[in-house]
């Protein structure tokens, strides 16, 4: 059963509603912290995602293309869209642009999700907010619920590296670990349903995407790439993705600037992945299934397929790729002498874009951007020898 | 001697040459290693800062304000200015905004320095660039010179901090290190002056500021600043302060703008400092001396005063105030439960703003905008407990 809250002043009010990407039902403002109600009783889990009556003739308000159009902030997004010359010599394509979510508040994308879910809590009374997270998540859960003056609870495991933990136990969130990844999501699922927390993340098992009033705040990243790039300038997207939360935002935000008759045809979008599971589902597999792997690359770990992802990929014609974690770890040293330190999962996305033109998917014309969704300051490593000596 | 290359066509054209923020002089463009050479004469170390014929009348074109209009480029600027209404009650004045320079491409204000230290490197072909610095000062030079396509060497010391050190090393900068932080500034000296390294961080004793081209860059602080709250909404500006090129740049941003008839009184600029050192001098002792002390805020330390830190804080009637360490790390605490984590010297701009208004400097109208310079990620924290575990 959805949680219905008091309507509040700080939607956007051209917002009607949620409606499925599945099965396409439209439902009132709320919240459904299991997807689709009528998906989940015919057991295919699918996001809901908001509904607006219609968009504005120009991009000139951001505002009205969200869900909130006044929320919570830490100044998060407008981050840098930086051209690699080198790289896209390199990888034999026209033009290369790395989108730099690392430059976000807390150094990555999740903030764009965490305004909104903080500020839906705010609105519903909620005291406070949580998540199951190994990661930036958590972080950034952790810092919007700081500004907002709401409690946070991140759900980890004891292996969480020291400079996450820092930073969660710094903005005055707890922190609490369970003994494997995937009792995370029990110790959430039981306290969200007894109503002592609002969630962030999704808990049910095969999941679905965010929290709905988060997953809208990556649409931005489309609307930005779009205002500065233009359509010509942008053939395709490259995302690392686990449950594509962030993919389907982009996709999404590319649909609505189409609806609204500002894009004739967006941009393809990718799906980066560390061992298969979109692919396999593409390539004809239950989407509900379990799909292990091992893989270093933990912020896009995990072993299950969103149905937003198979959405985001169709609505777009874009395709999933996998990738080694050594080619990965090779890409992440690589963007790091073109000047930009990223986390492990983010250099993915070049990793990705090498097999996406070896694949003959990603031709020598193309304009792409690759999202890189997190900075490297918040892995650890330690050092076995000291600094060479001088002077 | 300063070293003096060919004329390039990178530069801002209404550039003049170098003007010595003490004596006056003007000089042709080109490296001045040292500071001005007729103050170094007279024993009188002294900034040479970019002069330029003119400045336009709007900030539309950042670019025509700046010594390069066309540089290397990570995306760093434009960093969030956001409203911290908490913090304004609780310190008792009118309205509190932080800038938060952490949210730059490498995490610090450092970036706005490094993007023309670089430029100018690579029009004056030096292949390669060097700092002395433990912290975010050389993880940018390593990034700036990463995307340029230069050698970068930063002279540390052995206790460089391993998310810092993670970071240079990615970036393919050289790292070596010195017994003692003194004697970085010696190793730098002996490689700049055989014309190995181009230098970003002077290295004279007494010192000067760093590299000019470089702290040119700061000056658009004030530019964003100015152009988010105009005047009335900004009285005062708090600045985490050591050798006071930020503190410069944002001064000399603000009387610049002054020139160009946009503002009719800039805000006061004041730095923190966390031991006696500028307050010292304001207090009568000479600029050159040696101002011994200890502190756990390794961004803003070292014993020496420049002279652009007493130019900058008379030129914006300004005032410098001493804070403790402990005082720093319960604000780090403090801000990162508003939603910011930032590195603790940042935080020493809240400290100073508590201290400047107890000592009724900053009264209770007064709209304040501290600088927040780094984020906390890059400080590393060993955890001796584990995290609590659930379920
Ligand atoms: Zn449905
Ligand atoms: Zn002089």
């Amino acid at each position: 059963m959805p949680i219905t809250h008091k309507p509040f002043a700080g939607l956007n009010p051209r917002v009607t509603g949620f409606r499925c990407i599945r099965c396409g039902i439209l439902l009132p403002v709320a919240d459904y912290l299991e997807g689709c109600p009528a998906c989940l009783d015919q057991n295919r889990p699918a996001s809901l995602a908001v509904e607006y009556r219609e968009f504005p003739a120009s991009l000139d308000q951001l505002a009205d293309w969200q869900v909130y159009s006044d929320h919570v902030t830490l100044g998060e997004g407008n981050t840098p869209l930086v051209s690699l010359e080198d790289l896209a010599s390199e990888t034999g394509i026209g033009s290369l642009h790395l989108k730099n979510e690392g430059a976000n508040p807390t150094g990555s994308h999740k903030d764009r999700m965490s305004r909104f879910v903080v500020q839906r809590a705010l609105e519903a009374g909620a005291p406070t907010v949580a998540a199951a997270s190994s990661g930036n998540a958590g972080v950034s859960l952790a810092a919007y619920a700081a500004k907002a003056g709401l409690g946070c609870v991140v759900v980890t495991t004891s292996e969480m590296n020291p400079n996450w933990r820092r930073a969660i136990e710094m903005h005055g969130a707890t922190l609490l670990a369970t003994e494997t990844p995937e009792r995370r999501w029990q110790v959430l699922a039981d306290r969200v349903r007894v109503g002592d927390w609002y969630p962030a993340t999704n808990f049910s098992v095969p999941p679905v995407g965010s929290n709905p009033f988060g997953v809208d705040g990556y649409r931005s990243i489309a609307f930005e790439i779009f205002h500065e790039l233009g359509t010509s300038a942008c053939t395709d997207i490259i995302v690392p993705t686990s449950r594509a939360d962030l993919l389907w935002g982009i996709a999404r935000g590319y649909r609505d600037l189409q609806t609204a008759g500002l894009v004739e045809q967006p941009p393809r979008i990718h799906a980066v992945e560390p061992f298969g599971r979109i692919s396999k589902v593409l390539a004809g597999q239950d989407y509900r299934g379990i799909f292990p792997g091992h893989s270093a690359l933990t912020s896009i770990g995990g072993s299950t397929v969103t149905y937003q992802a198979l959405d985001a990929i169709a609505s777009c014609k874009g395709t999933a790729v996998v990738i080694e974690d050594e080619a990965a770890r090779e890409d992440q040293k690589r963007l790091a002498r073109c000047g930009f330190y990223l986390e492990l999962s983010s250099a993915a996305a070049l990793t990705g874009l090498r097999k996406l033109v070896a694949q003959g998917v990603i031709t020598s014309d193309a304009a792409v951007v690759i999202v890189g969704t997190s900075n490297g300051f918040s892995e650890f490593q330690p050092f076995a020898h000291p600094i060479a000596m001088v002077g």
